[in-house]
């Protein structure tokens, strides 16, 4: 049995078990980090038999095993998590061995082992919802390079006649998190997302934004597979529109079936559906456990 | 003793050798593929000890081993090479193990091994020149996923009031090879780059454009370092310039010293300058006969 934490910066979701088939999880709000942490460490201490703890986290998050605040969480707008050892502090309380990644690497992960992701080594999981995420396994292991991925933060063409809603990243303005979170499609639009029927203007755009987006990843890192996940994706016209879109922005220069006649293969959505995150976390235990 | 081809569109670079050190190498022009295959051939005949041979290509390439047509030369405007089998016609012509990969991947491999990329596991190396590319490696491993990266053509935002010129590529138009290679450059101001001097605008908006497209990397990836090679990035005041916009641009969200006070380092040209190519074909060349 494995623990897992799927760290949000509104919720914490714990789970023990060791696969989808024998979850059980356990969701409160996030607050402050010591008040947060203690409720987990009590989900936990219900379990006796617990081997590791896998924290699936938002970020940006500190992954440099040889750094002085590995496992930290760095530069996060929530002012009580800023610096904070989240890892450190969760090993100290549970006393159990811990092992940290993004929220979007530990869901990829869970989507390889369990998932839409099974059987390939290169691919990408991104989240839209609050924010705009991204991570994914390159060569069959999980991407961090110097820090990890920081996909939501792309720069995409904004063309301020058809759009001329400024973006509302507070480190970039219009990068893609700027114009096609969920935060941006309340400001832009002046209603929440969810209210926005089908038809509306909002979804072509967003779908373009997204686009572009997937263009970007895939020319960089030429993913077999693209899953997109979180708050926003939850409507299937969307990837409709968006695979379309992809298509038209690589004009088939990138020849492979699978961005072809296979679109509707490779731009899709969670195989785990809301339970990828805190899966994913679990994977992360499961693989420090075994390592 | 290992053999190597560097396929350009324009020039083929043969060598023998197996490290910097002991490196022969020759050119000729890339004409057909019969004629241009016969002279590397025939300059592989005068070694008798080779034993095997690694081609970075231009591309693009099929570089999935399961494919029929694998080690083909797919999509290229140069019309007599494409769907042309570049590595099945090389093998058969030399009787020799031959291996295939792009140039950028290639020269990824050579500056891992020999050059500025040693002891990293997560880095990229582009190419400015005629064409942009990218390559690198990932988790210690050649980028391949789908087919293999093709960053040349990623989507960054362009201004049209700022610059009309609307791009050269003719799959995308304003993708940053349509706006930032030589032949944009040409276009662009009117003459050949080489005869902009170093306080044209020019320059200025080359910086800015790589900038975004090295942004757009770094986000995506997060490479341990960004190296730079190809004609148009001989100007030692392009990198000074290219490293300040990077940061301008980041503005701060990845919080690394790679990125901060240790941008010098970070991106940078190859340490084995305009030999990267051809001893990357040997690398491959190398790992071909050794695995």
């Amino acid at each position: 049995m494995f623990g897992g934490i799927e760290a949000g910066g509104t919720k914490f979701v714990c789970a023990v078990g060791s696969s989808p088939e024998d979850l059980v999880t356990q969701h409160f709000p996030t607050t402050t980090p010591a008040e947060t942490i203690a409720r987990a460490a009590e989900f936990f201490a219900g379990y006796k038999e617990l081997r590791s703890i896998g924290l699936a986290s938002f970020g940006p998050l500190d992954l440099n095993p040889a750094s002085k605040t590995f496992g930290h969480i760095i530069n996060t707008p929530k002012t009580a998590w800023r610096n904070f050892d989240f890892a450190g502090e969760v090993a100290r309380t549970t006393k159990l061995p811990v092992t940290i990644d993004t929220d979007v690497n530990g869901a990829a992960l869970a989507e390889a082992r369990w998932g839409a992701a099974r059987g390939l080594d290169t691919f990408v999981y991104i989240t839209v919802g609050t924010g705009i995420g991204g991570g994914g396994l390159v060569n069959g292991k999980v991407m961090h390079g110097l820090l990890h991925p920081e996909m939501g933060h792309l720069r995409v063409p904004h063309d301020r006649d058809d759009d001329a809603y400024a973006g509302c990243c507070p480190f970039h303005g219009d990068c893609l998190e700027g114009l096609a979170s969920g935060p941006a499609l309340h400001a832009r639009w002046g209603r929440a997302p969810e209210t926005l029927p089908s038809e509306h203007p909002a979804w072509d755009l967003q779908a373009h934004y997204l686009a572009l987006g997937i263009q970007n990843i895939i020319c960089t890192l030429s993913p077999q597979r693209v899953i997109l996940g979180g708050g926003v994706m939850q409507r299937a016209e969307l990837f409709i529109a968006i695979r379309k879109k992809v298509q038209v922005l690589l004009n088939g220069y990138v020849t492979s079936s699978a961005l072809l006649s296979g679109i509707d293969a490779y731009i899709v959505p969670p195989a785990l559906g809301d339970r990828t995150g805190v899966l994913g976390a679990l994977a992360l235990a499961r693989d420090l456990a075994t390592a």
